[in-house]
């Protein structure tokens, strides 16, 4: 077992521990929600501060042509490109993660259009569930929606199965999947395959064009660092570009959409996949955060990330072992994703405490901690502390207050 | 013809001439384009700053609920509902106008689900053409578009028209339906109307609930003054709110997004037309936007409007007479939204012209220039001196220069 010494050491010997400067935490804060909402670059501030002083503030309209707002989403995506392994071109943020995997389930369908189904696992993030419904409920082709055990996901895939869409980490669990595997077992069986990424986008490398996937989409604000409910990422497959056909086809995916004409013709590429006007303010925010990559490795962060959780685990089993906490998570740092989830039936009020002093992970319904491990703002020594933190809160019961009985609204 | 001290006389005794405090400006600056991307109120610099320094950089996730991010949507919809004639329960902002046209048309189709037409008009706004399309497209029971002309859009309703869905202001000519007697003709066939306020919101009173309709949905970021991209709203009777069914189920108009269930149960009311996560950042400054309005009675900023459309008119047919200009729009005020149109073969180069000399409008293929009357923020005096300088351009044929020859991008 490592000593707080050794924690301090690690930290100055990363090769990220300068990355850390480029963020905003606040003094006596060991910040561990990044799958949630990631850390403020402090660029943002000066960006921002452009944006009102200069951009909306002084140049009004024009700064659609001057400061570039005009090819923000795609500007945007070329810069996210490189973290998933896909070509600047096919890659662009728009909307939301949900609006994203309406637009793109439908687009399987329709280039599966002899196909019926459409798999899944019963423990996806929710929106994706739900969207997934919308499209059933709304599509009417007769298409069936199979939500299967994770177990069962690869052996459910048939010579009718459209599409397999999955999260490659899970939300709750932070369980990977094999992208490439599962992605081949799809392809096998004549199947699109659409991954959402929220929870490992800028977590750890990903390569979509090396797993040959079809269609992916992800959450700008967590481990992206794009700030509360920036636009998400749409991925589509340069050779699936010609086929796309999505039903929200609203001006910004149009060919020229300042010729105002009255038909709909698709612009090229991953430009059609646009719907409406981007919300600028937020895509700004964004922009800073994908900034924060620039000459920064993946495989370094997801090292590091390993790494901590690792330590956390370890500390955890050995501070902790009198109280019935449990490892949600995979104990093998290569099967899960950046954060690690903790089970114990009064999760609740145990992260409340952890918050009001000041270690910020979150709870998920029922009983479940997610405690998330980003190497560019979180240090080894923080680590350490969040695990003391949680022993004494554990030994001293002060989770047990009469406050933290009723569950308020938590993101 | 009033003389130019009329015009500032005209400034002293308006009952809005100190609103124009609330926004900034910049000098040297005719800002007549309040039609396409609204002025920027000075409260949006602090608002924003207060989002970096506190609520991301420093509350982090919890600003969820301790800065009122969480209810951001329907504050915002409370908001601007005193300003479209709803029920603040009618009225929640999400997504973008063309998103949301999707989410209301679905609406619209599963509530009147023996039917298969939707009416529009030909010179509706382009997006709103498109999303139609995409309807038709995806919505698999043989949905019917007709586009008509303006003239006939009451006598092609009929007793298998689902819904009528217009904008209230039209973009180019500027000319307004009849919001009230078009809703009647609407429900005489039992049809529902579906109204985009996109160009008419904030500009002048609207009574959705006195005119019974059923759906609307209108631009953030026009008359309402909400930035760049700002997040639309989506207005929903409360008659009909039973029966939405809308198809962009997220998780954010679940029930209960943090239960995490697997199921779709739709929250109550207007928030099950939300879909995923918000961009707070453009959210924020859409608040200040609508915190303008805190105060002033639309009644007089539709006067104000009018009276300056009036006087634009008649200095132009004296000054500007000798030149091929053409008015597009009703000369009548009542029959127009809050801006002008006028036609002339070299409108676009007309138009990089006046920007250059400090009058912003805009420009709309082939032929059109859009100046918008946007009292919260511009003088008479401005009215005077934007055709004071269009008539040197005129004169002078400044216009004439080889760079605008070509088009750019211009939103």
């Amino acid at each position: 077992l490592l000593k707080k010494s050794e924690f301090i050491a690690l930290d100055a010997a990363s090769t990220l521990s300068g990355v850390r400067q480029r963020f905003s935490i606040p003094d006596g804060v060991i910040y561990m929600n990044g799958n949630s909402l990631g850390a403020m670059p402090k660029s943002v501030g000066d960006s921002l501060s452009a944006f009102v002083e200069k951009e909306w503030g002084q140049d009004l309209i024009r700064s659609w042509n001057v400061n570039g707002w005009y090819v923000l989403a795609s500007q945007l995506g070329e810069q996210v490109s490189r973290l998933i392994g896909a070509a600047p071109d096919e890659v662009i943020f728009s909307d939301s993660t949900s609006v994203n995997l309406y637009k793109l389930v439908v687009t399987a369908l329709n280039i599966k259009s002899q196909r019926k189904k459409i798999i899944t696992d019963t423990d996806n993030f929710p929106t994706d569930l739900y969207i997934l419904e919308g499209v059933a409920k709304s599509f009417g082709r007769g298409i069936e929606i199979e939500v299967v055990d994770r177990k069962d996901v690869i052996d459910c895939i048939d010579r009718d199965t459209a599409l397999l869409t999955l999260t490659q980490a899970n939300y709750r669990t932070s369980e990977l999947y094999d992208l490439q595997e599962v992605s081949k077992a799809a392809h096998r069986q004549g199947a699109l395959v659409l991954w959402d990424l929220s929870h490992s986008c800028g977590a750890m490398p990903i390569d979509l064009n090396g797993a040959n996937v079809d269609l992916a989409t992800g959450c700008g604000y967590k481990y992206l660092n794009g700030g509360p409910g920036a636009p998400a990422f749409l991925y589509v497959a340069k050779r699936w570009q010609e086929q796309i056909d999505q039903p929200l086809t609203g001006w910004m995916g149009h060919k020229a959409p300042f010729a105002m004409s009255a038909d709909y013709v698709p612009a090229e590429g991953i430009t059609q996949m646009l719907t409406g006007t981007p919300p600028i303010a937020s895509a700004i925010c964004l922009r800073e955060g994908l900034s924060v990559f620039d000459g920064i490795s993946l495989t370094d962060v997801r090292a590091a990330s390993m790494e901590m959780g690792k330590l956390f685990i370890e500390l955890t089993d050995d501070l902790c072992r009198d109280y019935p906490l449990s490892l949600v998570s995979p104990v093998d740092g290569e099967r899960r994703g950046s954060h690690i989830a903790l089970r114990h039936e009064n999760a609740y009020a145990l992260m409340q405490e952890l918050i009001a002093n000041g270690v910020i992970g979150d709870f998920r319904a029922a009983d479940i901690m997610r405690f998330a491990f980003t190497p560019l703002y979180l240090r080894y020594i923080d680590v350490w502390h969040a695990v003391a933190v949680l022993r004494t809160i554990l030994e001293t019961e002060s989770w047990n207050k009469p406050e933290y009985a009723t569950r308020a609204a938590v993101t």
